[in-house]
């Protein structure tokens, strides 16, 4: 009778569930106001009715669509640290100009991965993109998506311009996606020259290559620059307190992608929503690279014949040396998924509290709670 | 004896002709400086040796190269704000700081036009640049291309955060930075729709379209760009004179673009340096509109039919159509030349002047003389 849950409890769970689509549905009502303002700029420059047409379906189709993650993290963070006692419970609303502001900052982070995802579609020859075509692959787009990435790019500072632009935090709000941008960008070259799709070299990949290319192509963006932007938000001036909020939500963002790349191999499709190609497609994953470390020479030379090979027979064999006894990549992952989450929580744990001094530099330890709980022992 | 020159003026020319080289080269030298530390922050992040070689050579490849008029405009601009009286004649030399900031601002539209021009290439599967492959063209780059694009962008953020953030002109050169990038990009965008390369229609042409095209993709960044970052280093705050920068150096990139388009089909190649194939291309250029603008039923149906066709005869035919008496795009294009010289002309010497007082607002006369001079009547 595990399955069993008294009412109570259920009733606790549908609420949230239904708190969370609630949450979802405001955030995704500030798009669209975003877009007109966009649109009445480039109505102000004369711009013709065919270019803002284009220009607003680019940013329609590939910005909202995916889980929002990052957007709403801006908003709950916010949330957190602006309406929220020590022990946690609600003390009040954001009011709608501080829910606005932090949602837009949302759409900014939602728009800078847009512009890196129709781009890496591109560099990746992918097919399809959150069920839908790729936006290079829709008619009559093709390379044009290289300019639409740079205009949803281009679409953030127009935002951050126009809504923060007599605010304190304004250039540090700019400085944070210049340097996000830049790292996010390195990432990607790491790990384009590390594991180009066409042309395995095992010999390129190490763990410290994985560290550095999730660490950059992931973490910075996901994990760092929404709380980053909560907290400049909000004013929060003392320049440790971003170093020990990127201190913590650096190795989460690591964790986060080590799991992705173990679902990858290991999550059920049905629960994950794609069948994963890391092998086939000579990904420089934490699985390989940990095999690697391990590996006898037989293992290595199975590894070298059958990674990133477009075949299932070599991705099988593959996987079968993951499982070998001296690799066991299951049980490793179980163990890096304990000390991870000990680690974290270790350094959530030693942050200084500076309870309700938000303003004078307090930083909440529920900011970070809120992402390891959403993050540990994910399924999909 | 046309040909001949006294001694004295010939004297003269050779000192300008080297003083021009001894400029360009004391720029050019500035470059690797600005590479060095972009390097020195990549070490720092603990990129790997390969990404940071990847990055260098796609920064010597594409950033340098050119004619370097847009950088060089930046110096050129601050040296005649700082340094000349009101007649014209030098007072001091610019101090080793000054040109510096100068020389660094001109790298940084060098790197922009390097962002736009990797991804035109790509867009346009343009095959040389600058007498050299295009660098998605360059042996194992492909794809990749298009994030190292991105990565000459984030430079240009990089290099105004560690040389200009304590200046007060800091924001308003991001944000000249971010407006350019997105009037480029839509100028860009209307091009792309409006004359794709295999599709041709010409009734989507106007000379409205040629304006918003040329204006947008070109004049922005190439002539208004170079000389308000000068304006703002040298701390202009009068925004009124910003819009008088603009409502001159607009005009006058546009009537730079229209002579690029005349010469790409009446200029001499060996003095262009490149054989023009804008009819080839369907480009809409100004040619095809003012030929449009005043064709018979019977030449528009031969620019209907050979208007964009890759094909030699194709090409002649459309040159024939320019040439009738009713179109004579010769005359036209002289009579354009004239009047574009007169207005701008005017637009210059309508310009207040506040001699010497440039701290206080000045704009002088000169910065646009300099620019006009350069462009009038040019042959490549």
């Amino acid at each position: 009778m595990a399955d069993m849950v008294d009412p109570q409890t259920e009733q606790k769970l549908i609420d949230k569930a239904q708190e969370k689509l609630v949450k979802r549905k405001r955030f995704e009502e500030v798009f669209p106001i975003l877009v007109d303002e966009l649109m009445a700029y480039c109505t102000s420059e004369g711009m013709p009715q065919d270019a803002k047409d284009w220009f607003k379906r680019s940013l329609m189709y590939n910005t909202p669509g995916g889980k929002l993650n990052r957007g709403l993290s801006v908003v709950d963070t916010v949330e957190i640290m602006l309406c929220t006692d020590a022990t946690g419970n609600k003390t009040r609303e954001l009011s709608e100009p501080e829910y606005l502001k932090a949602a837009i900052l949302g759409w900014c982070i939602e728009l800078l991965q847009a512009y890196f995802l129709v781009a890496d579609d591109m560099m990746d020859k992918s097919i399809t993109r959150r069920g839908q075509p790729c936006w290079y692959k829709v008619e009559g787009v093709a390379e044009i998506a290289i300019n639409d990435s740079f205009m949803l790019e281009a679409a953030i500072y127009f935002f951050l311009k126009k809504h923060f632009r007599s605010d304190p935090c304004y250039v540090h709000l700019l400085e944070l996606f210049h340097d996000v941008t830049l790292q996010t960008e390195l990432g990607q070259l790491v790990d384009l020259i590390t594991a180009p799709e066409e042309s395995v070299d095992l010999s390129k990949f190490s763990l410290t290559k994985h560290h550095l290319i999730v660490v950059y192509k992931t973490a910075y963006y996901s994990f760092y620059l929404p709380v980053a932007l909560a907290m400049r938000l909000i004013n929060v001036e003392d320049e440790a307190l971003y170093k020990s909020a990127q201190d913590i939500l650096i190795p989460l963002g690591e964790y986060f992608q080590v799991q992705d790349d173990y679902l990858d191999c290991y999550g059920a499709p049905e629960v994950i929503g794609k069948i994963g190609t890391d092998i086939l497609d000579n990904k420089c994953s934490w699985l390989i690279n940990i095999a690697l470390a391990s590996a006898t020479e037989e293992q290595r030379a199975v590894l070298d014949a059958n990674y990133g090979r477009k075949d299932a027979a070599c991705e099988a064999k593959v996987k079968e040396v993951y499982q070998a006894p001296n690799i066991d990549i299951k049980s490793r992952f179980e163990a890096y998924e304990k000390e991870s989450y000990q680690k974290i929580n270790a350094l959530i744990e030693a942050l200084p509290q500076d309870a309700g001094a938000v303003g004078k530099g307090g930083l909440k330890r529920e900011v970070f709670r809120a992402f390891l709980n959403k993050v540990y022992k994910r399924t999909k």
